[in-house]
């Protein structure tokens, strides 16, 4: 129950154990497909350019700007937790001029601040679900304003929109198509319920239109790694694909698609509110503003006289259950504690609950 | 039997069953660390700076040029098959002043050739086990000549010897302490026999002293990974470890230790031996210079009347075995055939001969 890696649907595990298949096997291209529809299901996509990125979500946020920013171009990064400021970083590296739109940490984006903070940005980038802080940011908002600024958008010069989505996909609504997100990435551990390596990561034509001819990056070059794991590429070997990740993520997000992606929602939502309801009626205080929590990552400030990593360890060795400190200027001042993937149930929540009124004493 | 992924061992695919653990969690770290110890022992080196990066091979291999190599520095690149291809379009991403020194596909790199190819380079850069060839590069000749030029070297102006261990690892002997080799990477999918997903990596504090400041990948920036993945790191956060691949890499690791590297290497020998005395008996000729060839990664002429793609997918249909077809301008001509890992096996060997004899007839 920390903030990721969760727990992974059995399903995603079981996967792990069968044998080995060569990365240009028919067998398996036919799951590296299957694999991109059903990302696409849970995207809310039609994007082609739909794949796992061989890395962890960090690299599918890295291959977002490499493929996108160049020198010079111009990217409004909302920050207001680590997430944002990483992507400032990564922007920065790739030579961009970042312009940072900050709000308080536990407080959301304004989606309006981000529109105003450049005449013509290429790209507006946004954290989704802000690991940091148990902050829920409205992408969708932002791709309204967007879109009404530039009804037509194709003329190709309206900004591009980026939504980190690492602690959103599978555990809130991501409507990529429908919120006007160009390009989008994930993580496989958190509510995709699969261990950690892979970035979902879906671009439409839109931004492939304006990618940069050749990424700094050789490992991360999207043009050359859709020839070889999209099905309109040649199966041109770019690099070998993380072949067991990818059949487990194939099957962790077949669990995610049997129960529903809706359901899947419900289950998370749920899960939040019991704890959030837990944590308060405990007495304790949320760090996330009000009507900007995420379900599947609480926030919650460690009481006076409760010794942080103290009470964390103790959860851990005696209950057998990781929840995260905080970061930034919030370390050994904030707790965080996911609810993601296959983690979300409600026993764990009651069980989490009670073990730490027993720990504090509350 | 492809150029990887091999069949992993079947320690490594048990590993993947264990429940997940944090990134941050106590027992997962002692686990990296045991990682990162067993590396040290299959690289035959002490550097602290020894982990395995998330991503497959060629993230190795990104992470080895972005970290040494920034706007205008030499590098020489031994060019003998693909992989060296590879790295001159990496370096040059970098901004790096690729000086090429090629050799014919099949044939060794010449270590005098690399050294004389620029008077200050940065980096000279070499491909151990050339998977696309089937040929072994010396690259303990060339640290010698690089120490016989520069017995002190600590100056640190000798020039850093990079080398590309990602079919050889596990396979043939590599020393990285010995040989001079200031930074190598290898896979996890070859002879060490582990899945794909994980690049061993090493470096020296020679490399390490001349490293870039902020190199152009967050991703793989060594200096903050360090911080979290070495023992004398502040286990600061960087990105979320893929956790499971590391547990099953660890296994894998200590499967070949268990067994012994010399062992390993002696299995691997001998399987290489009988596939290419075979395949020659049977009136095949083997593609790689005598002397120069590997034995876990063998390459054949296609023989004139067969049909390449028709016989690799008749080996996989039928006898349910993969081997690899020919590249660049060689592909439809040679096929690869790998002996790795847990895939070395005299039964396997026998097994294809038999069923190559059957497929061509003869």
């Amino acid at each position: 129950m920390g903030p990721g890696p969760s727990n992974p649907y059995p399903e995603a595990t079981e996967a792990f154990t069968r044998p080995m298949l060569g990365h240009l096997d028919p067998v398996f291209l036919e799951l590296l497909d299957e694999t991109c529809d059903r990302l696409r299901q849970v995207w809310g996509t039609e994007n082609e350019l739909t794949l796992p990125v061989s890395g962890t979500g960090s690299a599918g946020m890295e291959a977002a700007f490499v493929n996108l920013v160049g020198p010079g171009d111009a990217v409004v990064v909302g920050v207001n937790g680590l997430f944002g400021e990483r992507m400032c970083d990564v922007a920065a590296r790739c030579g961009a001029e970042v312009v940072r739109v900050d709000e308080p940490w536990g407080q959301p984006l304004i989606a309006q601040h981000l529109i105003e903070a450049h005449p013509n940005p290429k790209l507006i980038a946004a954290v989704h679900a802000e690991t940091s802080t148990g902050v829920r940011n409205d992408i969708a908002a932002i791709g309204a304003l967007l879109a009404e600024a530039d009804p037509q958008g194709a003329a190709g010069q309206r900004p591009l929109l980026l939504a980190d989505c690492v602690t959103s996909l599978g555990g809130i609504p991501v409507e990529v198509d429908q919120w006007g997100v160009d390009v989008a990435y994930a993580g496989t551990q958190k509510c995709l319920g699969v261990a950690p390596g892979l970035a979902p990561f879906t671009m439409n034509d839109r931004a492939t239109q304006r990618r940069v001819e050749r990424p700094q990056s050789w490992y991360l070059d999207l043009g050359m790694i859709a020839q070889y794991a999209t099905t309109h590429g040649a199966r041109k070997y770019h690099h070998t694909a993380p072949v067991a990740m990818i059949i487990s993520l194939h099957a962790g997000l077949g669990a995610l698609l049997d129960e529903g992606i809706d359901h899947a929602h419900r289950r998370h939502a749920e899960c939040g509110e019991l704890l959030q309801d837990g944590l308060q009626a405990m007495g304790l205080e949320l760090f996330a503003a009000e009507g900007s929590r995420l379900p599947e990552l609480t926030t919650v400030w460690v009481p006076d006289g409760a010794d942080d990593q103290k009470v964390r360890a103790t959860l851990l060795e005696r209950y057998d259950i990781e929840i995260g400190g905080g970061v930034g200027a919030f370390a050994g001042r904030v707790w965080r504690i996911g609810c993601m993937g296959h983690t979300a149930r409600v026993a764990n929540v009651t069980l989490l609950l009670a073990a730490l009124s027993e720990v504090l004493g509350r």
